[in-house]
Formats: structure tokens, sequence, C-alpha cells
């Protein structure tokens, strides 16, 4: 976990930022909600140093955001896994998106998400554009947008 | 705006770190949304240092995520409003304070946040759990909850 830098702050931002409020954290936590489990695909995706990726994903197992579990035992090989609690980070990530898309994104959103299955677009409060379904991360997929690189 | 880190991102998460992804950006942010405007009022909610204050605030207003307004000509005074962008990063806040009641307030959530109005709790999709209507920030109203100070 970061310092506690808001000790005097009873409130739940204050307390989220405390764990996620690091640039690459957020990074990184999108990543692992696109799939991403592995320390070198971490760090191929992030293009971040080694060594602050591996204390970003130590303080994210140390808060219960990720969980370290062992793929291979010859040679010991492990990945990083969402808990719970940070699948639940999806709508943090989802509203920084579409602020990013709306506002920050002059060639178009690179990344849309749809409901899975069902093919519509997700809005501004992750609802199904088409049917209307209130969305978790598992009923949504991802493509490439617009503004995707070439 | 922050220098930027992630130069190689295309991606809206990056690009809104960019401008946010500052522990003291998202409480500054936080404040301005519960109405606060004035550098005196956000330095005595945040304890942050004004030097710290100052330049986070110039950033947000180059960002257009603030503006500087004048309200007294003699002697001279600003205040900073949100701007449209600055509003639409609501979601973001909300999306973080849900997150943090849930999983790092041990003694419940230490604000609530109701459809203005109708009285109704929001729910987590930022939709109104009495009514059902999709809630914009101008619709909800905030209350200690039981988590707040005594």
């Amino acid at each position: 976990m970061l310092h506690r830098m808001y000790e005097g702050q009873v409130c739940s931002v204050a307390r989220a930022l405390e764990i996620v409020g690091e640039r690459w954290t957020l990074l990184i936590l999108r990543d692992a909600l696109l799939g991403v489990r592995r320390f070198d695909d971490f760090q191929a995706s992030l293009g971040i140093a080694r060594n602050v990726l591996t204390d970003r994903l130590a303080r994210l197992v140390e808060a219960g955001v990720l969980e370290k579990r062992a793929y291979s035992e010859r040679p010991p090989r492990h990945e990083y896994r969402l808990t719970d609690k940070g699948r639940d980070l999806w709508p943090v990530v989802h509203a920084l998106v579409t602020w990013g898309d709306r506002h920050e994104a002059p060639d178009g959103p690179p990344r849309v998400f749809l409901h899975r299955g069902c093919g519509g677009a997700v809005d501004d409060h992750r609802c199904c554009e088409r049917c209307g379904a209130a969305l978790e991360v598992r009923d949504v997929e991802t493509v490439p947008g617009p503004g995707a690189p070439a």
C-alpha cells in the first residue's frame, strides 16, 4: 500500500487513492481487467521499469486487489489474478476510459466496450445501450475503436 | 498538465491519468464537486501545502477542468469553478467512493449520496435505487453516512 498521505481524511475517495492513487497502478489494473496476468506481459504492455512494476504488483497483492498464484512448479512461475476486490475496480477504470474518450481522444476511442453476446455499446452508466442491462465486467468485451493505432 | 509519462500508450485511461492521475488532484476534484471553490477552502479541507495546491489548481485550469473566475475586483479575488469537462469527472470520483465504501470503510460510508428530491440511494451504476433514473451530478445530494466522524 502507498504510504498514508491523507491521515486526516475520513473519506472513501482518499482511502481508495491510498491503494490505487498512483498512475501506473491504474494502468496495471486496466491491463489486469483486459486479461493480462504475467509479469512479462504487464512489462511489455506498459513499458514500465521492472523494479517499479515489481513494487506496484506487490502493493496490490498486499492490498488484496491482486492474488499471486503459481501456474508452474518446475520451473516455479506465478501470475497475478484479480480478486473480487480487484474486479470491483472496473467502474473506476471504465469511468476514466469514458472521460478520456470524450475529452482526450481526438481520433475517437482507441477501444470500444460492448455487451458480450448482445453487441450493444456500454453507456457511461455501464448499462447496455441496446438492451438496457446493468453490466458487470464479466458481461463486457472490448474491441479496437476508431482511435486504435493503425 | 502532468508531464506525459505514457507517450507510447494510445489509451483513454492513460490520457485521463495524464490530467487527473495524481492523488491530490482527485481529492481537489472531489471537493470541487462538493461545491468548494476558493483557494483557502480547498486548503482547509485538504490540509495540502499551499504551493502544491497552487500547482495542482493551475494544471487543472490549463487542462480545462477548472475555470478561474473573479468574484471580487477590489480586492481582487477569484475562485475555481468546474467546467463541463470537470463535471464529467463525477463518475470517476463516484466510482472511487463506491469502491472505498465497499472495501475500505469498516465503520460504513462516511458520506451517502441520494437522488435529490426523490431521496433514493445512488447505486453503483449512478442510478437511483428508488425510481431507477440515471443520475447526473446535478441530480445528487450528499449527507453524512454512518462512517462520518463524530
